[in-house]
């Protein structure tokens, strides 16, 4: 093969730099996630097709990865479908495995299956890569990593509570402040579909509402009207658009056009239940804000809604959102199982923390000590200090060629190893090491605990 | 869907306590890796069809997992392959990408397609999954980690020697004291086969003589004869059967048999470098172990080949493995880089870290500290001293439902949280919260400064 080597259209590869930088905020949110009390699952990358087939509406199932089932793949085909050469038809019987398309699928299979080991109600995390066969973009990859966080089996708000101060801790703690947590709840969307009395329209609705940051409030309207929704009912929606200031006259907006519904009044509860545990607790840097508008076009929602923006003055799509769902695992069987959870979006909390510089100094792939190679006898008394160095967690490298000097220092220097160690006869006489600081290009003698202590 | 769903064979769900025994391996190999300069990447978790086919003979071929192209895939199917239902030529035109089957071919690939990006020598690691069609067994999957450790862009034997050391470093520090680092060298086998005149069956004779261990030495010889070595040349290969003692014992053998084959005496020469080097350096806890019959049955490689068997009385295949190739990148049309890695056998060392017990105590998923519901007021009083736990790192947990004092005790004993805190009226007035020890069953009266102290 003498072209170049390629990778499939979608996907990446990760330098070292990237790869620490984007453990760096995998650390940092699985401690989040532990202190709060998440435990970590594992499933596997590929499940059986018919746990995926037919959760994600039929855009999703076209954009699952399915494999190839092994071996004489055609023995088993269906005949008809073959004599059609009908694709749709045969890629069931030639594949029964395929790739994870989320996490809350195989979340949902993990707690059915595991039922009886788990103990209720279930905090847990995942952070595990994605596959999804969309057109690639800007910004979107066909595999990408999802991070979730969700407890299953109580209806409490405190765990909506605790989820929104969860955001706040690790915005917090990724230097990323002043993030905005928008909150808002399915049952309000139903209440307000209830009081114009447009229950049957509420999916046309929530979706056209959802897009009022993008396109504005007429476009909405139009929007909403083109669905079908009488010019009557969306006028009552007047104060949804007009809706500012702060949550307690959001509140006081909804209590008045909520008043006569039941379940929109639910809502109001649950949101005002939350902003003011919230307001008693403190958040460290984020901001919670109620948003009427918000509906996250997901319709297995039943309850809160979140969506974090980065903070002002970055363009950038939501970095994280979540809700309630009060059926999770109904899909295989296991009833009356309410769930809440939120993401974290990792791709794009990297791009927000490269643009607003927020990774530490000390987030780096580098060496700290390249040890010179000055032939094999110096080698050895390079080595036992090297060992010594690691040992005491010091990255430490003997450069393994007996390279001219400058080769060597360049190697340094392409790597950006910030210290270069000296060490030929007169050294190993004095037992000492000479240190070269690569920035200044100072050079001092040490003994071995000198350097150990300049480069701890 | 009624019947209990149910995931792939030969894949896994790792409950929360085995994803945490499986960070802490990988933690601790990761801070190994880094002291000793490697740097990881990570590469897509599928690749073109074309990097892979063809890499892993036939037998691998058959075992790379393919993805069905997405859409309407049977639009591009060869005619006349459809004509015949043959499904071995039909995979390429209905498939054109496949599961990674190792991280040494994406590695390859990466280092040829991002060569004027790297600084040479690169050190690399990788950990990530891969998967292999293979029939499920004990300890066998059909997706599983890799993680490798290798150095390309240098022949120097120096690496060997860190390579050592990095087996002896890692297993120390999981607290596996005892393994032996088995090793051998390409050129040695082919010296033998050189001097025994049997060039030209030199695969068949290391296949042969890999197998010692397992079927003994009669077994070996017949199988060398079946594969048409004479007798008198299997006479001349009786000092590797016998060889024991120590390292410079087998050296002395080994420079015996080999006195007549440039290449042999070359293998020599480097496994006394290796060999001579590490004993003036020093191994914390493992051994290093001369052993003539290793060959690991694979062809790439040309220099040092090692093998990690587990502390004795653990049965147990090899734990780790590796060597050098001279020629990793040549598939991918990058000449002349030689290579050498060695690999840690991650689902081998998690079972010996479970049957030797030597897990430490702190690595748990559990959660330190639950607090007892007893309603909204003491809720809020209860989560301020939550929000300021987690914020100096204690992980803890709210009972999210007022449920009996029973269950919420229940619960904390079934997920093995070792302390409970009961928080009610009288707490709140004395602004103190009494602590219960779950193993002990006593309780205390403690000040927030107090309950932080005990549970950090």
């Amino acid at each position: 093969m003498s072209k170049k080597p390629s990778i499939p259209k979608g996907t990446r590869d990760f330098s070292p730099e990237e790869v620490v930088k984007r453990n760096y905020i995998m650390d940092t949110i699985r401690n989040c996630f532990t202190s709060y009390g998440f435990q970590p699952i594992e499933t596997p990358s590929f499940e059986n097709s018919d746990t995926l087939m037919g959760k994600y509406g039929e855009e999703g199932d076209r954009l699952i990865f399915k494999i190839l089932n092994s071996g004489d793949f055609l023995k088993k085909v269906d005949g008809s479908a073959y004599a059609e050469k009908d694709s749709l038809k045969m890629t069931s019987s030639i594949s029964e495995k395929a790739l994870r398309y989320d996490l809350t699928v195989p979340f949902a299979r993990y707690v059915v299956q595991h039922q009886n080991d788990i103990t209720f109600p279930f905090k847990r995390y995942q952070m595990q890569p994605v596959w999804r066969a969309d057109r690639p973009q800007k910004g979107r990859f066909r595999e990408f990593y999802q991070c979730d966080a969700d407890v299953v089996g109580s209806t409490s708000l405190w765990q909506e509570v605790e989820l929104v101060q969860l955001y706040d801790t690790v915005f917090t703690k990724l230097g990323l402040e002043g993030v905005t947590i928008k909150m808002n709840n399915r049952k309000i969307l139903s209440g307000i579909a209830e009081v114009i009395d447009a229950q049957d329209k509420l999916i046309d609705f929530t979706v056209a509402l959802d897009k009022l940051d993008k396109i504005g409030e007429e476009k909405v309207k139009d929007e909403m009207r083109s669905k079908g929704i009488p010019d009557a009912a969306i006028a009552k929606t007047q104060p949804l658009f007009d809706a500012s200031g702060s949550a307690s006259e959001k509140l006081t907006m909804l209590r008045e056009l909520l008043a006569s519904s039941e379940v929109g009044m639910k809502g109001v509860e649950e949101l005002e239940f939350i902003v003011n545990t919230i307001s008693e607790l403190k958040l460290q840097s984020a901001t919670l804000e109620i948003d009427v508008t918000l509906a996250r076009g997901l319709n297995y929602y039943t309850g809160a809604i979140f969506e974090v923006a980065a903070p002002e003055g970055v363009s950038m799509g939501s970095i994280g959102g979540g809700g309630r769902y009060d059926d999770l695992t109904g899909i295989f069987g296991l009833k009356n199982m309410s769930g809440v959870g939120i993401s974290f979006g990792l791709d794009r909390i990297y791009l927000v923390l490269e643009e607003l510089d927020k990774f530490p100094t000390t987030v780096t792939a580098n060496t700290k000590v390249l040890f010179i190679n000055f032939g094999e006898t110096e080698n050895l008394y390079a080595m036992k200090a090297i060992t010594r160095l690691r040992s005491k967690g010091v990255s430490a490298e003997l450069y393994p060629d007996s390279a001219k000097m400058g080769k060597q220092m360049g190697y340094a220097d392409k790597r950006a190893i910030p210290f270069t160690v000296l060490a030929g006869d007169k050294e190993m006489n004095a037992q000492t090491y000479t240190l070269k600081n690569m920035k200044t290009g100072e050079q001092e003698s040490c003994s071995f605990e000198e350097l150990l202590n300049k480069l701890n």
